[in-house]
């Protein structure tokens, strides 16, 4: 497989042509921003990490049946993926109220969610990724109603799974954000990424973040918290 | 009847005691607020309009079979209603884009809705009035899922009966607002009001506006405007 012409660069990746036109090649970058962009950093191994933590996390999805549009780990940094073209919805499950759910909604931080919430952003950049219904989506002709019913259904079985998975290594999945992609066939395939940049998570015990809150309010090393994350589920840089 | 203890005062009413501990007596003000109280203005005349218009709307949702809890108009600017424990959800249902599809999603301003878009908004005038989605609703426990399935049946009934009402009279039922009580039964009713101040209504040829948009933007005179919609409903001062 050859890396080709620079297609897209996002805040966190680069996205490559391959010789396949319907596999794409990532970098992850070191690069780290918040609150929609308007915090910036360069963080030294945040691409390597995450690189190997959603690798790691979607291959487990995969042995677990919840196909992605991940094939390979290339490299420390790279990865090889399925061409999705991705619905602009920031698919967002929560099991432990923080974040906007304080902030907007007024909960209470930790508190545990009887059962988890589904929430639905608007990828927008220029609009500040506004927080949208079902009824929405439709009329912003976003998803199909059964493209919806599709994610809805895979966004909590991957909750499932990575509530499992987390706990097994003393983590508390408060939230994470999911985004999806339709393929050539226009079947709808879980995309993007899954790791501290897109997840909440807490240490059980002691409640410490390992996730990008530790960036985005200056709690401690992100590279430490994510390295944390990546030796507790078996794997190394 | 008798006028007892004022129990509450809000933006745009007193609401008072009676005799009878189900039946609560309002008082329509003349008071204007927008922005979340951040914009405030005192124009005669303004209670007397919404409640000759918001018992009208009553009495016709009531002969089309939709029941409030709308009892009477006693006065210019006086009713008798139901008494209720308001839901705190704003409950918007929209036919065209304006308003908040505008600014907040990117919408064309007067697009016409494919069909009706249904909004909750969590009364809570500390956070905003956030826009929520049904596991909000849950989650903050507001509403049980019965209940709100009562609730968006009803307000697609109502929408319905007003696009009648208004279209009969001109009018372009853009947007409007309601609230729901529950009664000493625990049945769900409509409740507060239905006028100029909780909907968007645009002149059908001139696309003029005759709601609290002109008190918002100082686009004219509020109490022309709504004199205007009480005009061609029939009513009169």
């Amino acid at each position: 497989m050859e890396k080709g012409a620079c297609l897209y660069e996002g805040k966190a990746k680069r996205i490559y042509q391959t010789e396949q036109p319907d596999v794409l090649w990532v970098e992850y970058k070191d690069d780290a921003t918040a609150f929609n962009g308007e915090k910036k950093a360069v963080l030294e191994g945040k691409g390597v990490l995450n690189n190997e933590i959603s690798s790691l996390i979607f291959s487990q999805l995969k042995d677990a049946g919840i196909d992605s549009h991940f094939i390979e780990k290339l490299s420390a940094n790279e990865q090889l993926v399925k061409k999705v073209e991705i619905i602009p919805l920031e698919v967002v499950v929560r099991n432990v109220a923080a974040g906007s759910l304080v902030k907007r909604l007024g909960m209470e931080r930790g508190t545990v969610l009887t059962s988890p919430i589904l929430e639905f952003y608007y990828k927008d950049d220029a609009l500040g990724d506004p927080l949208i219904n079902e009824e929405h989506i439709r009329a912003l002709t976003l998803a199909s109603v059964e493209e919806l019913e599709t994610i809805k259904a895979s966004a909590l079985q991957v909750n499932e799974q990575l509530l499992t998975l987390f706990k097994e290594i003393g983590i508390q999945l408060v939230d994470f954000k999911l985004e999806y992609g339709r393929d050539r066939t226009g079947a709808v395939l879980l995309a993007d990424e899954i790791s501290p940049d897109t997840c909440r998570l807490w240490d059980e015990k002691t409640g410490t973040s390992f996730d990008k809150d530790l960036f985005r309010f200056q709690l401690g090393s992100l590279q430490e918290g994510y390295e944390t994350i990546l030796t507790r589920l078996g794997g190394r840089k």
